[in-house]
């Protein structure tokens, strides 16, 4: 077993006598893997069913002679321009109706029958060229699946999604509850994608567009991933890409991947970065079951901060890099390899910038590819965590809509607040679903778990009447998978308390606790069935109310949080103690691997953990260290 | 004669078990009037005509055996999907040209004949089919008639509109000054809305065409009403909702309801949410030209302040009924009776909210259906007042145009800004047209009146004359109703003033006076021509130019006010003291109610004014009192 | 020679009986020239091929008959409704597809055949009938040239205007990067305009649309011209805006009008605006290549400031005039003569105002008129300056692309900025092109000379080698006209230093220097490989990196300046020291016209330089002073 180290080569930007110098410094980096060919279509096939393979044929030689290995992608996320003339009702519709041109990348629609054909085209021809290329290591299938569509086509597909789904007419306008707005469906043609309309957008038509889209986009990867299969046993992945606009249910396409790959680009330059680095890559474990992933893409040189790009400070991209190592990656991969001359990134900084390999990045990355291999063995450990967070993308899809009582209510902030509450503490958790196993847990937190099934509500239930403890928060167990409202709401029985009334607060607003606390965005009318009470707001229309509450329940307990809690008072709530130091262990046998990063100003020496594999002890500020000991110890 | 109490109930969002607990519930409540099938046409004739009446025969039935009335709703705000599909001409286009898709509500055009037979076609058949049921109690034609199109189909009717308007091309072209930017219309077919263009749209061809589509909209009520008078003599009305993108001139629709109807939702939660309230009830008075009116649709339970919902504090709901009742309103009702289960506007408060009857809501639901009834004989009384506030909505339209030298002119905020100096003192104004008789009021106050016609100008004169006390606003005046510079201005010889620049002024910018007050906003230099110079700016270019002058013209008096004042200035302008009392007198024959809100934080003692009827005194803070008195005292 | 003053003049909006006080008025003002017709073909061509020539023969007879000389145009800027409906397919489509409707102005597409042959007719038609008319001075073709348009006809000119800057697809393919992100073409007709796609743009298809339009309204303009000049040798011109959404290249037009007009509306209210002043006439200057120019239009009475318009104050109106005539202009013309009575520019100031000419404003007006005749002479004198500033549009054009490190890079602030250092000191700077002979300074700045050709590069560094001293801003020299990167940089060389990386700042954050100074917006690690340190960047990640360095280059020196500077170290790095007085010199001959201006608070006393022709000694806050002197002195 190995680490993955390298990124995307896109050989095709350079001239040839380019590649061998590639060749040399991925050599030199202790590069072994590398992402070829995900937007060479245009390269591949540059008139309609004109095939130029000679180039890759020299590429995929060129780094096998130099012992590197390829992650060859097919190219189906940027169809050629010639494509799109050909196939116009194959170009994406905006929800205003805006037909897209090309001049980008992702620009199709995935339920164009065209694409579709065109995309199993081009799949099976790498497959039949290449399956048995001794360089190959692993398939990519597109990259980043992420565009969606409103046109007549999505519209087809949509409605015979939504048979599917229903079976009856009646039983989707009983889901959609169409009685509202006279919205009845009379015929199944009626039926359109959520396209602009006059007013709010009937909110179960949104969320059910959102699952559909990633019904769909899941169709067209498996039609690819069978072409591949037919010719080849090796592993076959995409990488998901995480973002609100994005329609895939990663933790549903994660049992159609081989191995679970991110692209990971955290949009901070603080500390809020680091921060990030954990969150995504527990998010991919998550989606892995707890099994290795790979980071497949973050960024060697910069941050993206929307408005500008952060040069990330010496020691950022390493410490990044394990981070996510750290957590289940199987390696670090970056976008891209070589900084391309031209096109719309030509400032994405790469492995080997502008200024070539004699500059600072390039010999971080050279340290990196160095220390790299002295993990080769965690790769088959297990992460150990105590605490479950639950994730559910449907949740955070359904809080989307425009009908919430609050635009401030959003479902990634409050589930990255209750990670950010244990990682501050240097503790590492899990993502599961709602209705995974959750016997494992000491703790499990569910931040705003507005959407729950009735199976996730029995789950969660089974967990703390078997002796969990759980901390359900605000706004949870609202509505059903239908977007119907729940009253009693899904927990209220496991609570024992009753929410009779929501109170969100302003953008800026507090509310004042009991014990000095502070709530802040939203507020809950809360009654105490047969529940204690933890904690109380004071003053206001809430005074006296609960707004922490506690419920022993068989062998377990239950809380409720009605308010986003302060850093301190959350902190409090979980048994937490705020450190600098980052600390993740994995196991694997009797080895247990402690990775340990400093996010302070001072230097934190550590009590004799084992042996010190890479990085530094005491750590310091800004350093890691990854010590490994026996069970023996 | 009785005060309405209730609100929109949606049975068809619901199983028939549930109706009968509506009903008893209703009648706890003391409800007596709901208004059905707003949302009805896709269960009313869920598939191309095929009518399902059953329901709603059961409905009617129900809440006739249990004596509650029914205001029963025309469904044609919402065409159900069938009815786009087959008609996709009557889908509106905006002005940038989206072809709007339905899936929300409003999702119609206006123009088109389909709609429009359609429309009328649903509303015969509730006529034929409930006309004579014994239940109903009035007619609610649409909902809130609001949605504006720029189709083709809209194109033509504003042609058609527009010779009738204008007669002859030659008139229309001086009248929308056609010469400048070459716009000269050589043939009425070249008029199109004013749909997105290159630069700046002409502004009188945006003035006409919300004019234009005000009148159309009335056609359409127009051709419902007469559907349902064939049939029926109850009261025919429709509920009009109040906003800038409301294409309805609602002073002059009011002559043609039998009673005004609005819907009335503030936007502020603090005490700015009692002022609203104020001020959109003695708008709709001013509109039902001082006879009563109704509050057709409130919210029961939350402010929707865009970005979040307030829960209303406990006692406001009532307030706010109380105040709408002692502007005039025959009654308080809601939107609507029970919360939804799903939808967009599942989140939307109700008189029964999804907690049950067994709520702090619903309690406070039952509380006042328990008092209203004492105030019934309010219903035929007068309310007082010995100011008025002129308002124009065509002057509102029009200074909505880009054209003006300040974005930060706003009719509606100078407009609001007059009535909050008299709200703040407690003090109660009617709202009237420019050209109503303004013979009975004490004050008349004009803020920003833009656009003015002759027959105004010379009315304001006539009032003067006859002993009136004018104040007349910056920005008045200075174009007629084509949207054409007048020099001198409208009121120039009446106020003796000569406004010969503007001044705006930076938004947070402030200019002196030299009182000591202060004025933001826009300031003018004006020559005192015939005026006596009240108070004088200081400072800057505009160093002692008059701010405010008076003039004596005839037996009255009439003031210029060239910049916005504060409210310090502007209460002793007025002749007004702050006062935490609202105080609202009602007259019939010899009998004087006068309602008491307290806005302060402590309560207050009123002078023994009679018979406490409901409330109490003295009046607590956030509380009320209604007392009755008779002349004799 | 005289000084042109006067004003766009639109008698088609008027009555004849208003023409003769018009020119009543322009004769006590003094004007001399009046821009006729601009907006006039509606008027002039009332229904298609129908001709009304009648009134502006009567126009011009007036004019000549008072010796006002007339500046004919062409109306072709606004097209009249008609045809847009005969020619719907000369509406503009805006990048995401909507196509305009008429009711503005400029709403036209270029690349429409019938528009450009209506064009070129109404042009004909006006030169035959006019070109010996008496009154005549000048012609104006079109106004404001700049409506960009993505529909199918301009994809059609705009392959073609590719096929002749590339010649094959493989060179396009090579300067686009399309090798990247799979836009490999195949065929022209392939290539699209830069419409709306799904995520960013490439750069170089959105720089070339950007030059392609330019060159395509440029043979329109040239079409419009050889129509005129084959009746009329008087001078033809078209008035230039300035806008980053403006599609000309002012530079490469300006060797096509005979002389250069600019159009210029500062939108600052404080001394920002008297320094946009000089910022614009200085460019224009530039343009016209040291050469006199005309301001054609610039406001009588207000500022736009966007969101509101600001009266100028007294005295404003004229020193923005001079300050134009200072730098070069032929004169100080306005926009427009008479305040419309309509329309969306309705209150646009003009000379004559809504108020008439017993205004301040038509005083000031007519105050100027008996000033400028002083000056006559001064039409042929050229402005002195030691100092050139760089300026290429198609940097500003290339750094409008979404692909930057920062969105906070902003090519036109860091012009203004430098000369911005420069007018502060009281200093005049000319602004010439890259490429273009730079003996004659004595100091040349290139701020943020992001795009730069071989050709420049190797013109800089002759420049400096043959002694001059030239300062080169941070990201400089970045990438090739195709906009690929260049490393080592076009300037590394000449500069002796290496950028390795780009270190963008936070758009409220700074760097210190060694100095004491600061830099905001941006820093990079830079290498002084051949260079002295200057100063040094203290802290952080740069710290002891160089900030600025000197390079001594044969007899001259080459400076680089990686951030942005805080006033004080800019003025001090080239030699500046802060004055209230702006002074200009224009050379004719013997004779120096020195322009002064006073920008500070107190007076400031002039030494005797000569003979005061206008204004007044020593110079007061807000005023000016013009002086005389001969070489002899």
């Amino acid at each position: 077993m190995t680490l993955w180290y390298g990124g995307d080569y896109n050989p095709e930007q350079w001239d040839p006598v380019v590649w061998q110098e590639d060749l040399e410094l991925m050599q030199r980096a202790g590069v072994n893997l590398v992402t070829v060919g995900v937007f060479s279509w245009s390269s591949l096939e540059p008139a309609p069913g004109e095939y130029d393979f000679g180039w890759l044929d020299q590429v995929l030689d060129l780094l096998h002679s130099g012992g590197i290995r390829v992650d060859l992608a097919t190219p189906t996320a940027s169809p050629p321009p010639w494509f799109s003339r050909l196939h116009p009702e194959a170009l994406p519709v905006t929800a205003d109706g805006v037909r897209l041109t090309h001049g980008s990348r992702d620009t199709y629609c995935a339920c164009a029958p065209a694409y579709r054909e065109a995309a199993q085209g081009i799949a099976r021809a790498l497959a039949e060229r290449y399956h048995d290329h001794p360089a190959l290591a692993m398939w990519h299938v597109h990259n980043e699946y992420g565009t969606t569509c409103y046109c007549s086509l999505a519209a087809e597909r949509f409605r015979e999604w939504l048979q599917e789904r229903y079976g009856t007419l009646d039983r989707l306008n009983q889901a959609w509850t169409t009685a509202f707005w006279s919205q009845g469906y009379a015929d199944w043609v009626d039926i359109e994608p959520p396209r602009k309309t006059q007013y709010l957008v009937n909110p179960t038509q949104y969320l059910d567009f959102r699952r559909f889209w990633s019904d769909e986009l899941l169709a067209a990867y498996r039609e690819q991933k069978a072409e591949l299969r037919k010719l080849s046993a090796l592993p076959i992945t995409t990488n998901f890409v995480f973002g609100g606009w994005v329609p895939v249910n990663h933790a549903q396409w994660a049992t159609e991947v081989d191995v679970v790959a991110i692209d990971h680009y955290p949009d901070r330059a603080d500390i809020g970065a680091e921060e990030q680095t954990a969150f995504g890559a527990d998010l991919a474990r998550g989606w892995a079951g707890g099994k290795p992933w790979l980071l497949m893409e973050q960024s060697a040189g910069a941050l993206n901060l929307g408005r500008r790009q952060h040069t990330k400070e010496p020691g950022r991209m390493a410490r990044h890099s394990l981070s996510h190592v750290a957590r289940g990656s199987q390696g670090a991969l970056f976008f891209q390899w070589r900084a391309s001359r031209g096109g719309a990134e030509m400032f994405h900084s790469a492995m080997v910038p502008h200024a070539g390999p004699d500059s600072r990045m390039f010999r971080e990355i050279e340290a990196l590819g160095s220390e790299l291999p002295k993990l080769a063995d965690v790769a088959e450990s297990n992460v150990e965590a105590e605490v479950a967070i639950l994730w559910d993308v449907e949740c955070w899809w359904a809080m989307q809509g425009t009908h919430l009582p609050s635009s401030s209510l959003d479902y990634l902030e409050a589930v990255r607040s209750a990670h950010r509450h244990f990682w501050r503490a240097g503790r590492t958790v899990d993502f599961v679903a709602p209705d995974a196993d959750l016997s494992s847990y000491r703790q499990v937190v569910a931040p705003s778990l507005y959407l729950s099934s009735d199976e996730a509500a029995a789950n969660l239930a089974g967990y703390v009447e078997n002796g969990g403890q759980l901390v359900v928060g605000y706004f949870s167990g609202i509505v059903d998978p239908d977007l119907r409202v729940r009253y009693p709401g899904a927990f209220t029985e496991l609570l024992g308390v009753q929410v009779e009334e929501f109170h969100p607060l302003p953008d800026y607003g507090e509310i004042v606790l009991e014990s000095g606390g502070r709530g802040r965005l939203w507020s809950e009318d809360v009654q105490a069935v047969s529940a204690e009470v933890v904690d109380r707001y004071v003053g206001g229309v809430l005074d006296g109310r609960p707004a922490i509450t506690r419920r022993q329940v068989g062998a377990g307990t239950a809380f409720y949080v009605s308010t986003e809690l302060d850093d301190a008072t959350a902190a409090r709530l979980f048994g937490l103690q705020p450190s600098p130091l980052e600390t993740v262990r994995r196991q694997s046998g009797d080895t247990t691997w402690t990775f340990l990063f400093n996010h302070g100003d001072a230097e934190v020496a550590v009590p004799d953990e084992g042996e010190l594999v890479i990085g530094q002890l005491p750590v310091q500020p800004g350093g890691y260290a990854v010590v490994r000991s026996s069970r023996g110890r």
